[in-house]
């Protein structure tokens, strides 16, 4: 079994041969299908994320099909009941959580568990079962791990699947947060796969206008695709022109902003924009930027302000994603511009950082 | 180690030895303090819920100390994240819960988890580790289930404290599902301990008239010291002298009815004193009645209803529970009127049977 | 002026010239394009509901362009602040309500406002303004009534947008009581124009299957086009076909039935395929029906049910209404299946209530 | 009749003599018998809020008795539906909304809507009915004024009851935003009217552990007599103490800061101590105060925070208030420590501006 560890920050991945592991109870080894790469493991390759253990097998975004499962009286169920067996196309949750602390038991935010571990992305490959990342021909799941069926989502692509696990699920958490009203106007910040997953999701969820205001001009193109009624380039534009064109597509102002842009100076740009009484919701920043100043009487106060953050998601916002991907797959596919074999996951993390790919994928495909 | 065995429905529980239970990792031997005697505990020995097995250790309302935490490289931590630790005076969850089905994972309402099992109710005390109700001097606690410390509780006796853990949050659930606000009239339908919780919490939630219709007045006259505005003998009156009373003493309509009765006729008559929009929320159903009556559009359409049926709790109304009856312990004390000793427990048993109690509890007390 | 007036019950309707009315501060004159017709007319008609006074001119779903707005020191504002002038084209929220009642100040539900009155429903037109229906080539709209510009809902026809009055508003409100996520399974019962509503307001709320109930081969061919993954006849169908064929496509159940045939039997069918936890909203019962049983262990209690009754709508629903429309038009198009000529109104009437129409409309068009 | 007129900003109130004013359809002319002094009240008189005509008669906060109700056919209903009469004592919504607007008519939140005049801030004496203030022995209320008789409130005192309009209602519906569950903790910022109404509300709704941090002795003194669990000194700590008696009271971190300051740098002192997914409320910021800087990653992403500002409030928060501050009146009678005739209304502004009082009052008493 092979796997592309890395083992040096900001160094080639390396591809490593791993041993079959054995299984204890109910875990699974999973044949990898695809893994979607995620700008948090550009951040991991360089070392700027302190989470990261060396050496670690990357990847935290991945479908795959089931080749067995460690032997327990219990059968391992998937969310709706259904027992996993040999053969199955699977998704999972990323996160594993404890079940038991203030944020699982008491708060139901099991994202939020101070115990929450993540495939790829907490745990090493020096430890068994060594095979705890996307980045390699098998993964071993643990027992208390949230399993759906893959053929309960039919249509999308196995890259526009692993694409879901944290780039789709954490738009649909921060769409849940946003109460978004058929009718309502938003304006999405930023344009990458967050950005993209935010604006088609809140148009599936009633907004009736979406205002996208992103980088790449083929991330635009695409946002117009997914439904965006107006986009406006980041790049092109000074501040004032932005709040120009949104107030004029949104003349009483806009419902709810969400933020995917890591960019500080987007807060008051967003909330300069908002109706009195309007939501504010960022996801975008995944590592520290600094400050940013806000006027509590104008800002918050006066304009009865929501301003909400959204860290990662849980497997309901999973779920979220995967049925709205699959109402219509064919634009979203189009978020997945780059693929790569499983030797050339490096060149997958490049893809990533020279921003040339809006999103990359490895592909394992068919075994 | 001792604990009373229903072993024949309907027959004495017989007090039987166990040896003390070798401890797997994370498993909890916990010392009992005290144990509430449950209405559903009197359907379990007479035979009539189906889910009883045989022989069995009643109880799943308790308080005790930790004697033994199994050994386990990671702690056994509360939901406020501190080690349990021998000598812990604690509480926990009775249910214990999959986390990984659809009312777990995606829906947060593992209270309706289909794998859901419940210390002295579902599973027998012929299977290790034996001591799994809290009719018994000692019981264990498995792994995953969620455990507080009762010294962020501090005030009720243990007998109170027990009793939380099933009535007080079963009606925790009902408060939080009913969505009263401050000003609120409720009607609460039935007196017993899930009524007179019911009563006070709404009290609590900011209800400014609550209304008690129960049975024997001395659950009459402690809702009085709870908080009741207006008590009124189910025994003494008929439903039109009910409904008068109500609607003189709630002159534009009940806003929430609350019904912990287990009378059908209940329902119709709370719905009629309803004001249009409000909300009848039930759990006083534990066991098949048959049907009553609804009329689609007088009693829901035109009227707005929303009828909420409760079952059973999970981990975060045990929390408010607990939190509520802290606030001023003294007149819930008077919910727990008959105390008796293990050998005693069919005692306890008979005394909430013949209505003489209006809640027993077995107290083990300080080893 | 002219208006179809009823004037006996069960009559043809007969056409009346008005003179053209004076009008105070603020009322609005406006000149009919299209009015829908709505069951609860046929009731109407025939006197069965006890509202109705006559001589009345019908038609409470309308849709018209502003001929003259009487004279004030203060403009009128449609609902986004803009001001309302002679030749916009608009539509209202069809229910006035007092805005100083405990629904209205205190819980925010103005459809229950005990002091609501309809347009077309309420008022004779032999008092001033005489002009409070629909169907006539005029109405006068009273200053309290909430106004909406329709050059904000572009893409839909008269008679369509006329149709989201009350049908599609009302649907709106039983969707928004739903609370439906996305990948829900809904079951939907009825297939009429609010039935059809329904069903394709909780497709675009996200739901990922949906299955009709209903009456006529048309109207369930058009539930498919509008989105139904699968559909129903309840005419070739036993009770026991249609369990089976839900269950078949909702293998762990349904989240939510919307009821809207009106039929006491679709009830217990409704629960039966319920998923523990889930809801069940009913908005078709618009006269009385008798009752139904409903066991309140098995179907509410054990079940954690949510029944909600749905009563009309207020002006956010038919914002709702009015922007899911918009997205895509053209299936709706096929809700209003026979168009009428005010002179024709009876035959719109009869029309509707023979079932050869889904729904009826009268059109006046340009002026 | 006579009224205490702001003539000359900062310069002493005037009493000026006024006509008996006549009544259109539906006003009320009611004899004041408490006037509550708000902190915006001191703005006003200084000219620093840009709202403030001139001449006025300030007083925001007010009950009184029915005079006359002026004709109309349809009699004028208080919230519960009763019809006002002269002899009634009354309280009132300070705020006149539209009704009609997007806050008003689809997002269900008056006291956001654009068109909103509240008594005693927005309209000056020099125009009729002139008594539009409540530093007057009569005032006139317009027809859509929201009414409550005040023998549904009995208990309070006149000036505690009209305190409730303004500091009560705003505090309860910074409450009702917050969300707050039984057994969480909350710190309250600010100990002034607001912030004790903030405090005493958390406790009623379910707070477990109440932290307040405030300025006078006096002030922090009646917290903990209205249920506060610590009380900490802004004058005699540093932002660490703070923090670090926070932290104490808290182990796990605090729920739910409620700010009530009006310091910016209040919010980075809550935002630090609040948990993950915890809730920050602001209400305190009445006046422009500059810029704060907040960390997008550390204290909004990360965090999982909501940042929510709250405007005002409207007549559901006024019942709100009410019905909590009778539940117990005694300890809130503390809130309004000096009382004044209406010929000392700048002697009661000044109690107010120099601190001596927690909150003044102007007593009209019975006629």
């Amino acid at each position: 079994m092979r796997a592309a560890v890395l083992e040096e920050f900001s160094r080639p991945l390396v591809i490593r041969e791993f041993d079959r592991p054995p299984l204890g109870p109910r875990q699974i080894l999973v044949r990898m299908r695809a893994a979607g790469v995620c700008g948090s493991d550009i951040h991991m390759w360089h070392g700027h994320d302190p989470r990261t253990p060396l050496p670690i097998i990357l990847g935290h975004e991945g479908v795959g099909q089931v080749v067995e499962v460690g032997k327990s009286i219990h059968p391992f169920l998937s969310v709706t009941g259904r027992e996993i067996n040999p053969g199955d196309r699977i998704i999972w949750e990323r996160g594993v959580t404890c079940g038991h602390c203030y944020s699982c038991a008491i708060r139901q935010t099991p994202n939020l568990c101070p115990n929450r571990w993540v495939y790829g992305i907490h745990r090493p490959s020096s430890a068994p079962p060594h095979l705890v990342g996307c980045y390699g021909d098998h993964i071993v799941l643990e027992p208390n791990t949230i399993v759906m069926h893959l053929d309960d989502y039919k249509g999308p692509s196995d890259a526009l699947l692993a694409s879901t696990s944290c780039s789709g699920a954490t738009a649909a958490n921060a769409i849940e947060a946003a109460g978004i009203q058929p009718g309502d106007t938003v304006l999405v910040q930023g344009s990458g796969p967050l950005g993209l997953y935010l604006m088609a999701f809140a148009r599936a969820g009633g907004a009736s206008t979406v205002i996208v205001v992103g980088g790449s001009p083929d991330s635009l193109a695409l946002a117009k695709r997914l439904g965006a009624n107006l986009t406006i380039s980041y790049r092109d534009t000074t501040p004032d022109d932005r709040a120009d064109a949104v107030r004029n597509a949104a003349p009483h102002g806009v419902d709810t902003v969400l933020e995917s842009s890591g960019k500080p100076e987007s807060i008051s740009e967003g909330i300069s924009v908002l109706r009195t009484g309007g939501a504010y919701v960022s996801t975008g920043f995944a590592v520290p930027v600094g400050t940013l100043p806000l006027d509590p009487y104008y800002d918050i106060v006066r304009k009865n302000l929501r301003l909400q953050g959204v860290w990662t998601s849980h497997a309901r916002h999973l779920r979220h994603a995967l049925s709205l991907v699959c109402r219509n797959p064919e634009p979203f596919e189009g978020i997945v511009t780059h693929k790569f074999s499983l030797d050339q996951a490096t060149d997958a993390l490049q893809a990533m950082e020279s921003r040339k790919a809006i999103k990359s994928a490895i592909i394992m495909g068919d075994s």
